[in-house]
């Protein structure tokens, strides 16, 4: 079957897998928000009936509970397991990808609904459009299309879907862990596309991934909230003392100021320097894309480092303070401090978590603040660096330049999907990332969007990956 | 009329006078949020009603508009003019309270709905009970009582009844200067009832208020949220910045550290001091009620003058940035830090914003930091003081003392009424604050309260209060 074909009958079913995306964005997965938790279990239903109908065989595996911030439990969402073939004498391929999405809402400032799939000039905007539940279609969408082909895969596909990823793969590494020696003892190869080119025109294949570690720094005295007039002046207001405590976290810069930090991070050899001078990276066009006039450096390869290879401490928000428009004049009584570390090989979240720990606990005591003081890791992920020169790469990369005529950039990510790292070491065999997505789709943030064209093409780079692992 | 009958008739008429207050509370006219702006107005109307059926002569003053940071414009909520009596012979008393209320949701932390009225223990819980709904309604409710027995009242009086107190008291300064020399020009005396005993106990009078003047500081850089994977490590983040130059803002101590402040303070005089130590104010009673285990100092007479006659800065929250439960890895693109300081004699509002502006300035300067940075002053109110040695403090004093058994002591309040001194100004002739509440109505706060005892009281002393104004 020539690549032709696959590409013709792709861009004639185009409004139909335009469709199926809309379906799947209408349905509010949000895994950080309890009142959305049903609509990650409906996701996971919607997901089982497409895979079930390519002749998938499904399973959802229990995920156990979670435990929240508010000392309620909620149930977990199940990871979703997939077999498609169990020929014997053909390799197995893992096809990993998450189904829950991040917070949105219109008002935070998106142009359209967010969960309403809105077309405008070729892009598709919707929450989950990117990530990454148009590249899970993707998946589909190649299946069915080699399947209504009749062109035989020449692998045997598992699928591991799951509904947490956005709140740290909760659960997830245990369920895996349990089923290592059954579901996941056959399997050759991971493939994950949940991630982004480094540009907008030119395909990459990734091979490292910054971890995250997230913290919450809880800051307590009042039981209530207090009228600022009548109580000012009288007593250490929490969110003082947050803000103190977070602005010793970081320098305006960016550099970070926990002590020993810097010692877990892996130095950079020549070798490893010699790669980013090859890297196609524009910076002027990134920092247009942001609207971000002065970035930290003026060189790409120190932007393409910061990003890849070093960690990144960035504040989130607060919550419990006031957060309306407007003036209200409250002195809050528990306001929450979030923030996150983006780990690079070697830091170990646990390492990363002590040291934080200790120098919130050192800086805290220098503040000698009344308030109660209380600093949790919330999540954490490790990064993942993985070798490039195998056999699954140069599958990607074949179908990528057959797609697109031109050879893929090998790129590392500043985002986290822990989850790949767990694959490498309970499979013992290669991962790779094939992103399908371009760097301006704005994961996590307002106006996410998947052009059609990277969608499309994308599903046919997904079908022609499947029939060059003939070669696995 | 002995003051025993008046007593008994509002007695009687507790459950009609609870019912008012709950159809009151039940209008969510939040000045602060315009999605209710149309409630606002809703109160205004429920007022007008309530003081015509009185003979109240009222009249809707337009009040223009207001411009939202948003950019919209939306209409203000009219100022209520009522007259009652016009006897040439009779002295005039205004009487000033607001129908708009704080901001409220279940979900900041309330065990009741706060728009319900609730009656537990005594206690009427909602938002607005005691600030400044029930106030103003026990107003109502004593000239009713007069009424009823066939009392003449021996003033006229007049109402100022505004519905933006809780957002600045916006427009209202301009319409009272427009009928300086008509509605204002007979006024012999102003009575407010819009503040909070010092304990829960003993009733006082009140002849100081601190000013308020509130700022905001926008922190904005790329053009819209990042997700904190990709873009972290690369640009100066806005909420970093905006974190470093809020902790600049005060110690943790609440020390201001804006220069130049403290100057504009008036000095503590020896006759000054000498009248904070005959002051019932339990601090043990004080922090309990509040939950906190240690205050700022263990004087009484410090945290009353903390209180009372020096400033305070009050960090109270940050909008834009991420604040729900949860983890979210987003670098928000715009934030913007909310800030109020309360001020004392002899601050001036346009000294004050000046030295903070050109604080913040100077420390965004050190900072060095690309982000784009805008401080604006959002309002300001001057502080007030008076001399408690004349009639209308004496008349209050009487009618407390009647009815309560026990002499009111003299206080001031670390809130801002900054209407206060503008009557003040425009009438020439003495202000005073005879509030109803207790000191742990937690007004601006969750749980807001009036106790029923207070609000059957309270109409009791505004009847004598009344009556006793024959004495003018």
């Amino acid at each position: 079957m020539p690549l032709e074909k696959i590409c013709q009958e792709v861009e004639r079913r185009q409004s139909e897998f335009v469709e199926r995306l809309r379906d799947a964005v209408t349905i509010p997965s949000v895994s950080a928000d309890k009142k959305h938790r049903e609509d990650v279990f409906k996701m996971i239903d919607w997901a089982e009936k497409k895979l079930t109908a390519l002749g998938v065989k499904c399973k959802q595996v229990e995920n156990g509970t979670q435990k929240l911030l508010d000392g309620s439990t909620i149930r977990l969402p199940p990871v979703l397991f997939g077999t498609l073939g169990e020929d014997k004498n053909k390799k197995t391929l893992l096809v990993y990808g998450h189904l829950d999405v991040q917070p949105a809402q219109k008002s935070d400032g998106w142009n359209t609904e967010p969960f309403e799939l809105t077309e405008t000039d070729g892009k598709l905007f919707g929450r989950g459009s990117s990530d990454d539940k148009g590249p899970v279609i993707a998946w589909i969408n190649a299946i069915e299309v080699l399947q209504a082909l009749k062109v035989e895969i020449p692998v045997n596909i598992k699928f591991v879907l799951e509904g947490m990823e956005e709140s740290g793969s909760e659960g997830l590494d245990e369920v895996l862990l349990k089923n290592k020696e059954t579901f996941l003892h056959d399997v050759d190869a991971t493939c994950i596309s949940d991630n982004y080119w480094l540009g907008k025109n030119k395909p990459c294949l990734t091979y490292g991934l910054r971890g995250v570690c997230y913290y919450a720094i809880e800051v307590s005295s009042p039981k209530q909230d207090l009228h600022s007039g009548i109580y000012g002046g009288t007593l250490h207001e929490p969110l003082n003392s947050l803000i103190h405590v977070m602005s010793r976290l970081s320098d305006v810069n960016g550099k970070i100021k926990i002590e020993g930090l810097e010692k877990l991070v892996a130095l950079l050899t020549d070798a490893e320097k010699e790669l980013y001078k090859s890297i196609d990276f524009d910076l002027k066009e990134y920092s247009n894309d942001i609207g971000c006039k002065k970035l930290v450096s003026e060189s790409p390869q120190d932007i393409l480092m910061n990003r890849w290879r070093y960690p990144a401490l960035s504040l989130h928000g607060i919550e419990g303070a006031f957060h309306s428009p407007g003036a209200k004049t409250v002195i809050p009584s528990k306001v929450i401090g979030k923030f996150s570390i983006r780990i690079v090989p070697n830091m170990e979240p646990d390492a990363v978590s002590k040291l934080v720990i200790s120098h919130v606990e050192k800086e805290w005591a220098k503040l000698g603040s009344h308030c109660d003081m209380k600093v949790k890791a919330l999540q954490g992920g490790q990064p993942w660096v993985a070798d490039f020169n195998n056999n699954l790469y140069s599958a990607g990369a074949r179908a990528l330049e057959k797609v697109y005529g031109v050879k893929p950039d090998y790129t590392r990510e500043g985002g986290s999907i822990p989850v790949t790292l767990t694959f490498q070491e309970m499979t013992k065999k290669p991962v790779m990332l094939l992103p399908i997505g371009a760097c301006d789709d704005m994961a996590h943030s307002q106006n996410e969007k998947l052009d059609i064209k990277n969608y499309i093409k994308g599903t046919q780079v997904l079908a022609q990956f499947l029939l060059e692992l003939s070669q696995l």
